[in-house]
């Protein structure tokens, strides 16, 4: 069931304007749980109001029946009109071109930032928020398993992208929460590869970084294994066991109240006393929602304390550049004060194809 | 062979500042010719200068060996170093956000706005720009046939979507233009339907508006069809036959000099004369480029005059709502005065599987 976010935003909106205006499609999506193509949201103390076109009013009248929004049609409304009797109105000054921003300002209202409010409750999610990422994760992961057994030499990286995306629509997902990452042999040593036309061998190891999207939440998982073994990769499975130890130490020790210095740190400390401090590139997580990358960030930077329904990625790696790479990765989320992934369908040890 | 625009946009922009500066992927993808994910493109009398990260640097230096776009590291840098000794820089104010261009601000150059010198350039297409979109036609056009004897009774609309879209994937699209809109019966009423979980069921019409990328440049197609002739299709059938003489109308009749009204007009006098003016709802069709919606227009309110290596949409279509949908389309230059379509590969007469 929908569960929108209107009143909680307005909560604390009022404390420095009359009403929040949003024309973004994801905050759209974060006030009313619904995130039409084109449209707007605005919020004040008489509820939330979505303005959208008519291929959506239908869909729209019938998903929020009985709830604070009231969906409306956009078309011959003009925003001057809509925003007119305000003396203060909210907007995001990150999703807003400056352009538009000059044209808000004609209307003589004084617009504010609304940002410092909005990406922090967004950390946080609701039931019906886990339950579309849950669903995002189950996509992806059921489209890795039916993605296995069909992997075939020559190969190559875009192809497999092709295929396990469609994979992923098939089941019911709306798109890619990002450009799939496929990246054989050495190019997995790149964390953000560039996913080409190399054709896959005998040996190669494969690493696959993906995601998909439901509702507007994303899905963010990454796996690493091996078309068959050459006899080649002692160093890599060596490498490989100490990331996935990094990975589950992670889900086993971190717990709410921590900053995100301290759980990344279980990581980096792990793979540090295991020789591959320097390695380990990136950081450990990054906030999953209706953006892919958001707050808050698991990272030697990360000063934010993580707390229950916060979701973000658990995502250790370790790099040899010109040789190998390894990233495991989940999407999870703290509940209870403890860490529960939202994957179980796919293995996490070592596949060899 | 790539081509780039940088001296084309300089010749423009110094008459208004002293320097551009862009970081938005399809602004830097127009004047170097190359858009990479995160980066920064200065133009500047010294020439251009790409700021990309580790994934694109060395692709970039072999690229632009030889041209005047020089790549660099963006990692260590500032913009405010980057833009220090400039008094006056043009920025994109549609394509930068009012956060981003607050800080701008605050390094102390003075702003001016990049677009109205930008948009117009990017009109006319090059050489290379051409070749682009010439292909991300063809591949949208293969994926095409290749799609038709693949459609059976039962698939949803999402699924055809889904595997039209792998398949332009796996013909060497980087993905697709717009999100595939794929309508069953009724549904193809409205011009942007929601792609959803319908089934297909013989005697369906089905219409198809999809399209994808190449190097950043885009393709636009619509096809409209029957799955089966159930011998209900009678109105259907002629109306089909009157979108498909104006949507070749235009091909013949449009000539470079022409506003977009006039381009419009041929189409909508002629379903006009065959008592379908009120049936035809959108306009003629729109400018294809590195978006999938840009200038010229050719509708009722395009003044703009219509040029030689402009790209845009012939679409015209007819709607009786509840009933059924009709809209031919092809992505189409103008080239020594007369139109020239890109598609060649598919069949525009009503199609019946």
């Amino acid at each position: 069931m929908i569960q929108t976010n209107g009143k909680k935003v307005f909560n604390q909106i009022k404390l420095k304007a009359e009403a929040l205006f949003v024309t973004c499609e994801y905050l759209m999506q974060y006030v009313t749980g619904f995130g039409p193509e084109n449209g707007a949201v605005l919020v004040d103390k008489n509820g939330v109001t979505l303005f959208t076109d008519s291929r959506y009013i239908e869909a729209a009248e019938k998903l929020f029946a009985g709830t604070e929004v009231t969906p409306v049609l956009w078309a011959g409304r003009k925003v001057s009109d809509i925003l007119k009797d305000y003396k203060i109105v909210a907007v995001s000054f990150n999703e807003t071109s400056h352009a538009d921003f000059l044209k808000l300002e004609k209307i003589g209202v004084k617009l504010v930032e609304a940002d410092t409010t909005l990406f922090p409750l967004m950390e946080t999610k609701n039931e019906w928020e886990l339950s579309n990422i849950q669903k995002a994760c189950e996509i992806a992961e059921d489209a890795f398993n039916e993605l296995l057994p069909e992997i075939k030499e020559g190969m190559t990286e875009a192809e497999i992208a092709a295929l396990l995306e469609y994979k992923m629509r098939k089941l019911g997902a709306q798109g890619t929460s990002f450009s799939t990452i496929v990246a054989f042999g050495p190019h997995a040593a790149v964390p953000h590869h560039e996913t080409g036309n190399t054709k896959l061998k005998f040996g190669d190891e494969i690493l696959i970084d993906f995601g998909c999207k439901v509702n507007g939440y994303c899905s963010d998982i990454t796996r690493t294994f091996l078309f068959g073994d050459d006899g080649k990769h002692e160093e890599f499975k060596k490498a490989y066991q100490a990331v996935l130890t990094a990975h589950e130490l992670v889900k086993e020790k971190l717990v709410s109240g921590m900053t995100g210095i301290e759980a990344d740190a279980i990581a980096r400390e792990y793979l540090k006393a295991c020789g591959y401090g320097e390695l380990f590139t990136h950081s450990l997580g990054h906030g999953v929602g209706l953006n892919i990358h958001e707050r808050p960030s698991l990272s030697v930077k990360g000063e934010q304390v993580l707390c229950d329904n916060m979701v973000f990625s658990d995502e250790p790696g370790v790099y040899k550049a010109g040789e190998y790479g390894i990233r495991i990765e989940d999407t999870v989320t703290l509940q209870n004060g403890k860490v529960k992934s939202f994957m179980s369908k796919t293995d996490r040890n070592l596949i060899i194809l």
